[in-house]
C-alpha cells in the first residue's frame, strides 16, 4: 500500500489532563514541525519531521504549513434528523419535543428528504471538524438506514441506531417494541461493524419508554452483546419528575436504565446534568459513559453540568462532549467547548465560596475550569474513551485511524487574527504552551471558520473555501 | 440637501415588547417593502415603498433585496482597551483584571498603538452591526482622546471618558483624583457634543474608588449635568463583597453610587447580576439604566442575570444589553442576544417551579424569555432608551439619525442558509412573524456573518467582502 503522509505542527493527547492538575502538558504530545505518516487510511509513524521523514523515505508528503494539526473531533450526542431545526424558540425539553421536534423528525421516513438531510448534516460537520459522532436518528428504519449509508459513501465513524419511543409522544411517531426490535436486529446485521459503522441500541429516553421497551433493549443487547447503547439521561427537572412517576421502583433516573441490564461500557446518557453523587460514582464504577451538552443545556435552559465533579478523580466519569443539535444551537464543537467553558464557569460562582461560604470546594472549582488541553482531550481522545473506541481514533498512535482537522487561528470574526498575535506573536506555535493558548483563543473567540481543512482516514474529506 | 433612499424589507420598534405580553408586534412596526428616505443624514420619511417613493420623486433610491434591514445595534457596555484581550483564560473579575486587564490596557498610554487598536476595534463593531457604543477607556487620557477622535472619522455616536482607578488596581494604572478631574474636565470641553460623540463620566468601579474620587465624579457632575455617567454594579459576588467592605456605611453596591448623587438618568451600570430586588427597584425609580452582558457573565463566571425581574411591568429597569468585551468573549450583538437567551432559558430552570414549587413565577418566567422582537428590541430602540438617546437613534422615527443594518438570514454557519429555508420557505420575510423567525435563527444559528452591510447616517460604512 503507498505510504502518504502529513507534515505540519501536530498536537495531541496520550492520557486525561485532569489527572495531571498543574502539568497537563504531561498528558500531551507535540511537534512543532511534524510528521504523521498514513498507509490504507491508518497512522504508520507519528515524530519529529526529520526523523520520521528520513525513516520513511518513500512517503508523498502534503505540507501544511501556519495550521495547527489536531485529531478530528468526537461528537458524542446529535441529532441527525434535527439539523434543520435547530433553534427552535422559548420551551424547555418536553414541550419542545412535541412543538418543534417530532413534527420535524417525522419528515425522515421519507429517504428524499432524510438524503437531502444527510447531505446537510455531513457536510456540516465536516466543515466543522468533526470526524466521529453518536447519533440519534428518528423512529423511522430509513432514517437510520439513510445515515449509515451517507456516513459510509463519506467514509466516517458513526455509531447510531433506530431511536425507539413508544410513549410521551405523538401516535404517528412511535415505534413498537416488536417493530423495534425487528428493526434494530435487521439494522445490526446490516450495519455493525462494516466499514465504520457501528451500532447502538437506542431507546430515545426512559421518559418515552414502556417498561416493554426497555425490556427489548436488554434482550437486544443481550444476544448482541458488542453493540452500544445510547440514551438520554437526567436532563431537565421536569423530565426527571416525569422519569421517577413512571418508574416507581427506581429511586432515581440511572436506576431505570441499570434495572434493564444497559449500564455499563460502551453505555453512554446523553447531558447527566441533575445526575447526584451517587450516580455519579455508579456510573463511573460501570464504566457507563455521560455526554456534556452545554450549548443544548444552556439553550433549553436545562442547567449546568457538573464538570468539576464528573471529574473528580476518585469517581472520574467518562465523557464525551456532545452538540445536541437541534437541541444545541451550534453544529462546532469548538462552540460546545465556548459554552463548556461557561459552564463550569457559572459552576464556579457557587464553588469559590464568596456567595455560601460553606459551598466552597476549590478542588472542584479547579476541576471546572475546561483549559485548552482538558477542551480538546475531551473532543478527541477523551471523547473516544467516553465511547470506547479509543482503540481507533482519538490520537495519532500507531494503528489508529487517520482522522484530522487543519486548525487555522486567524479564522473567526474580524478581531481574531489580531488577538491571535498577541498570543503567539511570531506566527505558528513553537511550544506546546503556545500551542495551549492559540487553541483556548480558537474555542473562545474563534469558531468553525478556523476549521481549514478536515481528513478522514489521511483523505481530505474537507477543505474551507 | 440631496435626498438619499434606501428600499427594502424594514423592521424596527416604536415600543417595548415586554409591555405587549402575547400581542408584541403592536410595538413593532414592519414593510414588507419598504423605504427609508434621508436628508442630512437624517431620516425624513419611513414607511411603505409605493406610497413614500411617490412622496419622494427626488430622491436616489438604493435596492436592498433580499435583506432584513434593523436599526443599528448599540452596545452599552464595552471596554475599547480590551479589543486584543478577549479570552482570557481561567479567572474570575478580580484576579482577571489584574493578570490580563490592566497590563493591555496600560498599553493604550501610547498613542500609536491606540490608534491601532481603534482600527481594529471600530472595524470589528463596523463588521457586527454595531452603530452606537458606551465605552470604557483607560487611566490614560490619550486612550480616550483616541477613541473620540476616530469616532469622529467614522462618523459613528459613541459615550466614553476617561476611565478612573486609584485603589486595588498597580500603581501604574491608577490616576489621582485630581488628575481625574483635570483630564475629564478639559475633554468634556473638547468632545462633549461635538459631531456624535457625548461624554461619560467613569469610575471604572466602586471597588475601585476612593470616597475622593467618587466625590470628584459627583463634583464634575454638578458641574457637567448634561454628561453621562458610566460604571460597573454587582458584577461578581466577590467584587460585592470588597465593595461593601469598602463602604461600610452603604447597605448595598448601588447605595455607594447613590450616595455620591450619581444614580439618575443617563446613568449606566454595567452588569446588575446580583442586584437585589431592592437595588432594581430604586434604579426603576430614578430612572438609571443597567447593562446585561450575558457574554461577559458566562465568561467570567459571574452568574445569570434576571432578565425577568428587572422587566417587571411595577418597576421595569431601562436596560441597555452590551458585549463587554474583553470580559465578553464576542463583538457581536448577535452573540450577546444568543447568550442572552440562554441566561433567561437558565433561569427559568428554577422558576417553572419542577425544581422547588414554592420558587415558581411564571410571570418572571415568562419575562426572562428573550423573544426575537424583544431582542432586537433591546439592542435597538430599547439600548438607545437605555442611554438616553432615542431622541437620536434606535429606530427610523422622523428626525432620527440614518443608522441601519442590512441582515442576509442565510449568513452564519454552514446549515444556517437550509435552517432559514424552514422558517422563511419563499425567499424574504412578508410578515412581521416571518420577519420575527428569522430574527430568532440569526441570533441563535448565525453570528456576525448575517451582517451584510452596516450604514451610518444614511452612508455605507461596512459592506461585507
Amino acid at each position: 500500500m503507498a505510504k502518504t503522509a502529513v507534515r505540519g505542527t501536530f498536537l495531541d493527547f496520550v492520557d486525561d489532563p485532569w489527572t495531571h492538575v498543574g502539568a497537563e502538558t504531561e498528558a500531551t504530545r507535540f511537534f512543532a514541525d511534524g510528521l504523521l505518516v498514513i498507509s490504507d487510511g491508518l497512522v504508520v509513524a507519528f515524530g519529529d519531521y526529520a526523523e520520521t521523514a528520513a525513516a520513511h523515505p518513500d512517503a508523498e508528503i502534503t505540507h501544511l504549513p501556519d495550521r495547527l494539526i489536531v485529531p478530528g473531533f468526537v461528537d458524542g450526542h446529535i441529532h441527525f434528523p434535527q439539523t434543520r431545526v435547530l433553534g427552535g424558540y422559548g420551551e424547555q425539553l418536553l414541550p419542545w419535543l412535541q412543538k418543534t421536534v417530532f413534527p420535524e423528525e417525522r419528515r425522515y421516513a421519507d429517504r428524499e428528504y432524510a438524503q437531502e438531510g444527510a447531505r446537510h448534516f455531513f457536510d456540516t460537520l465536516l466543515a466543522s471538524g468533526t470526524t466521529t459522532f453518536q447519533a440519534f436518528t428518528s423512529s423511522a428504519p430509513v432514517c437510520t438506514e439513510v445515515l449509515f449509508d451517507e456516513a459510509a459513501r463519506r467514509n466516517m465513524r458513526a455509531i447510531a441506531g433506530i431511536t425507539a419511543i413508544d410513549q410521551n409522544a405523538p401516535d404517528w411517531f412511535q415505534i413498537s417494541p416488536a417493530d423495534f426490535y425487528a428493526a434494530a436486529t435487521e439494522q445490526i446485521a446490516e450495519y455493525h461493524g462494516k466499514g465504520r459503522n457501528l451500532y447502538a441500541i437506542t431507546p430515545r429516553f426512559a421518559f418515552g419508554a414502556t417498561e416493554e421497551l426497555l425490556e427489548t433493549c436488554r434482550r437486544l443487547k443481550e444476544e448482541n452483546p458488542d453493540v452500544w447503547v445510547h440514551t438520554h439521561i437526567s436532563e431537565n427537572p421536569a423530565e426527571i419528575r416525569g422519569v421517577l412517576d413512571l418508574h416507581a421502583d427506581c429511586t432515581d433516573y440511572l436506576g431505570v436504565y441499570e434495572k434493564y441490564g444497559l449500564v455499563g461500557p460502551k453505555f453512554t446518557g446523553g447531558h447527566g446534568v441533575w445526575l447526584s453523587n451517587g450516580e455519579f460514582r455508579r456510573m463511573s464504577d460501570s464504566g457507563a459513559a455521560v455526554t456534556f451538552c452545554p450549548c443544548s443545556n444552556l439553550y433549553l435552559g436545562s442547567g449546568l453540568f457538573r464538570l468539576g465533579r464528573a471529574t473528580d478523580p476518585e469517581h472520574r466519569v467518562r465523557m464525551t462532549f456532545g452538540t445536541d443539535v437541534g437541541g444545541g444551537n451550534r453544529f462546532s464543537m469548538l462552540n460546545v467547548l465556548e459554552d463548556a467553558y461557561k459552564v463550569g464557569m457559572l459552576n464556579n460562582c457557587m464553588l469559590d465560596g464568596s456567595i455560601v461560604p460553606s459551598d466552597q470546594d476549590l478542588a472542584e472549582s479547579e476541576r471546572n475550569k475546561l483549559s485548552p488541553l482538558r477542551a480538546f482531550y475531551s473532543i478527541t481522545l477523551g471523547g473516544a474513551q467516553g465511547l470506547y473506541i479509543d482503540d481507533r481514533v482519538g490520537n495519532f498512535d500507531l494503528g489508529k485511524e487517520a482522522d484530522f482537522v487543519a486548525l487555522d487561528w486567524n479564522g473567526g470574526p474580524p478581531a481574531t487574527a489580531w488577538h491571535m498575535s498577541l498570543l503567539a506573536p511570531d506566527g505558528g506555535p513553537t511550544t506546546v504552551q503556545d500551542a495551549a493558548e492559540l487553541l483556548f483563543g480558537i474555542m473562545m473567540v474563534g469558531d468553525e471558520r478556523a476549521v481549514d481543512e478536515t481528513w478522514l482516514m489521511g483523505q481530505r474529506a474537507y477543505k474551507k473555501a
